[in-house]
């Protein structure tokens, strides 16, 4: 039962975000910069750190959300999305992804476990200054909405289909307001 | 040394807002909402709330910045501010602020640590469904901002008088773009 009076036929952060549209801006404003900026890490690498951060976290909600988000970028491929949470080092992903996962899984535990020498690995695997600052920031923005979602017990739906069907909707149009006002797919 | 190539002039968060201004948009916002809001928890129970979360996840920039400006809006009481971080069951807050940082320490660990219990607490001590939201959010957005700050490694100025001069500063005119582009008072 969630802790606070909201919406239980909205599911997981939409719930919390019709409850407080005011914050909701914001929060759907970085999560779309984050995830769906694609100037800098693809889609697909955002949404599987998103995903890898949420799952570390035990957000069930938000890691099958962003999982189906993910696999949409990844023409359908669960079963990569499912490797990267359980053991992404021995993925079918780049060595710059599996550097960037190494330190997204530093940020999840606290900012100061991330080492110069996982920096470095990421720089020799070839990513940037960029690629490195947004993997801090979507580990640390993923520390922000998975405690959102499971601090007050919004509700999560146990049936994975649901998450099949708004990550399509959330692949197309991104994380806007209309992520909490639109209807979820029957 | 920060990990990224960063204005090593700007302490803390002012650097990496500096270095990726389209993200520091609306995380400025968020803070400024929650922080400076004032229509639910007092803009000194937020600030309290923040250091003590910051406290909680050793950040040391964000639990001096923002012990400094509690500290503003606390007409210069300190040792209060201290005493929150220490101890805040003996702290001289309300029973309402006590059961809302019982819930911030929770969250702080994780969403799932937050109990039925300690929301009741919380509401028989006076807390509106506001203010638990209000709360469980400002606890995670400082594990996002800690982790942003740590995880970069951003410049941590360690003479404390630095903190007290900006925090006069948010004090009177909060967290907006300015807190990244205007000078550090000198």
């Amino acid at each position: 039962m969630p802790h606070i009076e909201i919406n239980e036929n909205l599911p997981g952060i939409r719930s919390l975000m019709a409850f407080s549209p005011r914050t909701a801006e914001p929060m759907s404003k970085l999560a779309n910069l984050l995830l769906r900026d694609n100037k800098g890490l693809s889609m697909a690498d955002s949404e599987l750190i998103a995903t890898y951060v949420s799952y570390l976290n035990d957000c069930f909600y938000c890691h099958q959300s962003h999982g189906a988000i993910a696999t949409c970028y990844l023409d359908g491929n669960k079963e990569l999305v499912e490797q990267v949470r359980k053991d992404y080092r021995h993925a079918d992903i780049s060595d710059k992804l599996k550097a960037l996962l190494s330190i997204a899984a530093s940020v999840q535990k606290g900012g100061k476990y991330v080492t110069s020498g996982q920096i470095e690995k990421a720089r020799e695997a070839g990513a940037t200054d960029r690629d490195i600052h947004d993997t801090v920031l979507i580990a640390a923005a993923f520390c922000m909405f998975n405690r959102y979602v499971d601090g007050l017990a919004a509700i999560t739906p146990e049936d994975l289909s649901t998450y099949e069907l708004r990550a399509k909707q959330v692949a197309e149009k991104g994380y806007g307001n209309h992520i909490y006002t639109e209807k979820q797919p029957a």
